[in-house]
């Protein structure tokens, strides 16, 4: 699972817990904080769990930078972890700062919970569908962002993206890992998910198989869509399949939630995702504002099978535009306004 | 606070969580895992708090070690880490590793309590006296152990001390880190303890300051005794003041519990520590076991003042033994088999 529930002795109320660390991947240090403590989070809203009673920073200043350099990026990074940790309605208290060749971000969530305020990830029937709340592709965006200064890796894939392009996706892909998935978690209750987890450092099709192999029942998870940031399925070919993003093994950071939905329920999720007004990826910082919900997807079927999960042969690629671009007819035939319907091949 | 203490929207409980990681300081893994979760319990410990409902395990590994190295190393400070979280009744559901320069091992410690499970570090008064659970010198005794093969280092302090007591003072050392301090914990209920901290990186002045700003009252704390491993007070005179380890600023870690006690029930606490069969720091791994109890000292006293804490001029030095060595009559002079009473210079 993707926290840890622990019963407590306390009427029947359980302790749930999850923690993340890692190294920056992005160079803005505010919206790595950012990024940290709402990857640190998913692992609840995964088990549709809204709220955190506490979050820990965790931080390892890098022993490499001279103190001018901590003074400016440490502070920004633990602001974006605090501002995000409040747009979430929690706050830190408490952590640990040690120095380190590297520099590390994370933190731990913690939550005391009744029965019915999560979700166990284990109850998936066959008809039912998947839905997925961000796009895929961050890791490629990322990397392809680090080569705009690396010719030899440019050349590779300056064929199929402009540099202008480049730095669009990065933050495309910057503002999807900083969303939180709170309102994917808030949904789930509501439109009565069966189980769900958040993608992360296995790619999509790992983390498919950790949930499929979880389920009480005899299920199969099908894959037929991949919604990916605008581009990055056209990089990842040039680099000759670079990271397996279309076999669903690239990486992704606070990627996500894939949630197993009754079939009947899972457009109105979609649909609701977009009009939300909690928990907005478009405004960073700004609670509310109207016509910026987020964006989700059906992207498969749960079949009967051997609790396992795969993507089909060739699936559709969603191109997913970058945010407040304006989309061309040509790039829009794939913009996918209203949820897709399953394509059962 | 040692901990961070949240209240929780559940019916008058609190959650109670801290955090601590750092890098290896002994040769051992598997001690060094116990000494890990010791260190990171201590915080509720301080609180008197005596259970802990879930622990996480924060670990990096090092890039360097190749996968051998990896493959001895990381499984035994594992399962150092777990041998002490079940000594201490509770055990280690999650967490996360990540590879890195230099190994990291550290860990998350929370409980739901209720209000009189824990004692606010707040309610020292003038008259108490202050208890010390674990004598000084971890860090001096660590450095000293690494000095045995640098020549230059070595030199300095041969004069004090044989190759042979540094290693049963680095012995020593690692047994009082791995120590639980959960029986001082329990005890601190018992005998109406006013507030406590743990004594670890800013050593004992550092951690006494700390919690003498946080009184409500006006007072200070006066410290009259060291109690350190035997022959560590030597080296560090012999090295020029060493650490500062006789002015109390020698960092220590997983060190014990500083106790502010009402004067009548300190001694009891002391001959109670010394009988108890419950967290025994000469059994690291064997609970329960005749005579095998941790020694306590009063080291101090609590007068009026402006939240403040100092060491007198000349603080009597109390010598700690190797455990299980044969102490002469002559070093058994500061043996200390009752604890001392407080000289009031």
């Amino acid at each position: 699972m993707d926290s840890c529930v622990i019963p407590l002795r306390h009427g029947g109320l359980s302790l749930v817990q999850t923690t993340d660390f890692f190294y920056p991947l992005v160079e803005d240090p505010y919206m790595m904080g950012r990024i940290a403590c709402a990857n640190v989070l998913s692992d609840l809203y995964a088990m549709g769990i809204t709220e955190c009673d506490n979050m820990l920073m965790l931080l390892s200043v890098s022993q490499k930078m001279n103190e001018k350099e901590r003074d400016q990026v440490m502070p920004l990074m633990m602001k974006g972890f605090r501002d995000a940790a409040e747009e979430a309605g929690t706050s830190v208290t408490g952590g640990q700062t040690v120095i380190n060749p590297w520099i590390i971000v994370g933190g731990v969530a913690s939550v005391v919970c009744q029965p019915n305020d999560f979700i166990m990830p284990d109850s998936a029937v066959p008809g039912d569908v998947l839905v997925l709340t961000k796009p895929l592709g961050t890791q490629v965006a990322v990397n392809a962002h680090q080569w705009l200064d690396i010719p030899e890796k440019w050349n590779k894939i300056k064929l199929v993206i402009s540099r202008e392009e480049v730095e669009q996706a990065y933050q495309e892909a910057m503002l999807n890992m900083a969303t939180l998935n709170r309102t994917a978690a808030a949904l789930m209750h509501k439109f009565n998910a069966h189980a769900a987890t958040d993608i992360t450092g296995f790619g999509i099709i790992g983390h498919a198989r950790n949930l499929a192999q979880q389920q009480k029942n005899n299920v199969a998870f099908v894959i037929h869509n991949l919604p990916i940031i605008s581009k990055m399925a056209a990089i990842s070919k040039a680099g000759g399949n670079l990271f397996g993003l279309l076999q669903g093994t690239s990486s992704e950071t606070s990627g996500g939630l894939l949630i197993c939905l009754p079939r009947e329920q899972a457009a109105r999720f979609c649909a609701e995702m977009k009009s939300s007004r909690v928990g907005l990826s478009g405004a960073v910082g700004q609670n509310g504002g109207a016509g910026d919900g987020q964006q989700a997807w059906i992207i498969g079927i749960v079949e009967k099978g051997n609790r396992c999960a795969r993507i089909i042969d060739k699936p559709r690629i969603i191109e997913v535009p970058y945010r407040g671009s304006v989309v061309s007819a040509q790039e829009g035939s794939h913009n996918n306004a209203s949820p897709p319907e399953v394509q059962l091949t």
